[in-house]
């Protein structure tokens, strides 16, 4: 790599911030809306109708003009107007799935990532500190602060619902088996463990912090399934309930730095009878982390350290095996997604562990 | 542009605020400069030598990695440390005004860019006002706020000094010129005139708001220019002082909405006699702006409307062209810097319009 080329490099780096809010921006002021009930709007005309100046309008398209996501001009008797070009053709499902993760990373982490020297440095989330005076994790500061929760809780439905069904296909679920969902928030992960992976006699039982049992039990309710699911308070750190065969761990690990995953890991195998299984969800690195269509390494170390965590970030599969043998564990079966299959906006490249108590 | 290519350019979008902030990190932590003093130290050793927990100097790096920037790796009996790959051949004058433009952009932008939208409706800099409780431009908030003017001065000298010998160049000054910078600022510009277009009987006055004046007059003496060069206060807006020949616009007119350009353009115009001339220095975007080598488009409109000025942004030549005659002038010269030439991490390309009053 030529000295030109990095330096060329860091430009790209450099317009990251930029581009990313103008192209929210254009959704947020309904300019993308605009277009595609009316074509061939001209900037004047969108700016009446989404209320900004067309000045304003102007500057923002031009950079989706130049991406090709918006079109601009045609024959001379439609006038020099707009119109969606390669976004007129993207499914809305697919832009709404896009959408929820770009304004989560607008909310959750772009003014938070200021700090992300010094959040590194202490280990502390201080841009979070700073902007919303929250102390703890952006879990705990999702609680209380309505617009970090909806952005987060919208993503992650979305996440969850797309991801889960992958993970169950994956993993075997034997007959008889006494589930417990590690740090299962809401319970949400022990419903979609008995819609996808019923077998005779199953029991599914949601283990998170006291405070989301009221939901959680809710939850099950609402979807039918108080009677095969239990919910257990408790802190993962403090020690892990004794009496199932099979724990789940699914977008844990990869929260936090290796001494505490191996605290959960041993946690998880002394409460586990020889034999017992756990099943691991969480993004990987790839083993050669300059393949190209792996963005994990673009987004998550920044956003653990910076913006939810103050620490960790996912691992290469080889790194999580390697854990998972340290804490007694045989590695029974790995899965990594296929990045092809994702749909090409997500940024998450999933893994499945499977593993089990040998000693 | 299929669908999947856009949304997987909406994912590289996504990225850019991480990768951003992730590369300036390890700069800001010391990572890199530690690298460049040891080559091949670990994570640990990192970690040590930084103040900071190993598995966050890991998380951080992959990203570094995965550039080409750092090397992993090496020879076994060097161990597995990292060394800088792309890094280490860069010129260390080009890292530095890289890395002033990225300070910038964090301390200026990059918080702020989360109010862009708001700042598109109200034409203010809502970000600004939540960061600093500023109710006007950038301009005013550097006077308030010192870590702003900190990183806005730094990288407005690193662009003056590099791009001013540039403009001299591409400009004709007549013999005996009375020349007016316009909105000057404290004097600079004035300085490089004088330092690099001077031809006998030139006088330069730099134009400025009133509170300017004392820092000017002393950077006039303190440059041993002090005997050409005057200041004159006031504001453009309010009418443009009469008796000069040759008026400079020097990185203005970008910061302006339309009609208030049409109305720079008109004051000068009524200031100048006719055969008077303007020499204007501003950012352009490409008459394509499909071009893929301008990153104007990609910066700028975000930059001015949600960080500096709530309005404005860089037009076409051909825009400031038909603008300059639209308010009675003739152009008598363009010239575009090829990007090319740029360094490769410089985003503004910038033109030169020289013109003529006709009447």
């Amino acid at each position: 790599m030529t000295p030109e080329a990095t330096l060329a490099r860091f430009r790209e780096y450099m317009v990251g911030p930029t581009r990313f809010m103008t192209l929210l921006s254009c959704f947020e002021l309904g300019i993308i809306d605009a277009l595609r009930e009316r074509p061939g709007m001209t900037a004047a005309e969108l700016g009446d109708a989404v209320g900004v100046k067309p000045d304003a309008v102007e500057q923002l398209l031009f950079l989706l003009v130049k991406e090709g996501f918006v079109g601009y001009g045609g024959a001379a008797e439609e006038g020099r107007g707009y119109s969606l070009d390669a976004l007129g053709a993207v499914p809305e499902r697919d832009l709404k799935r896009a959408l929820a993760y770009m304004n989560m990373i607008k909310v959750v982490a772009l003014r938070q990532l200021f700090n992300l020297t010094e959040s590194a440095r202490t280990g502390t989330l201080v841009g979070l500190k700073e902007l919303y005076g929250a102390e703890g994790t952006l879990y705990d500061a999702v609680a209380e602060h309505r617009d970090l929760r909806e952005a987060w809780a919208k993503l992650m439905d979305t996440v969850t619902a797309n991801i889960d069904p992958w993970f169950f296909g994956n993993i075997d679920m034997p007959s008889g088996a006494q589930v417990l969902d590690l740090a299962g928030n809401t319970g949400l992960g022990a419903v979609h463990t008995f819609q996808m992976k019923h077998v005779p006699g199953m029991r599914v039982t949601t283990f998170d912090l006291p405070e989301k049992e009221t939901e959680c039990l809710e939850n099950f309710r609402a979807h039918g399934v108080a009677e095969h699911c239990s919910f257990i308070g408790g802190n993962v750190f403090d020690g892990i309930p004794e009496g199932f065969d099979v724990v789940l761990i699914k977008h844990f690990l990869d929260m936090f730095d290796r001494d505490a995953v191996i605290q959960i890991l041993n946690g998880v195998h002394k409460s586990l009878p020889v034999g017992g299984q756990v099943n691991i969800l969480v993004p990987v690195y790839p083993e050669d982390v300059t393949e190209t269509d792996n963005h994990n390494v673009d987004f998550f170390p920044a956003f653990f350290i910076g913006c939810t965590m103050g620490q960790g970030g996912p691992q290469k599969l080889s790194t999580y095996r390697s854990w998972l043998e340290e804490c007694g564990f045989e590695v029974t079966r790995t899965v990594t997604k296929d990045p092809a299959e994702l749909p090409q906006d997500v940024i998450p490249v999933p893994a499945v562990l499977s593993a089990t108590k040998t000693a």
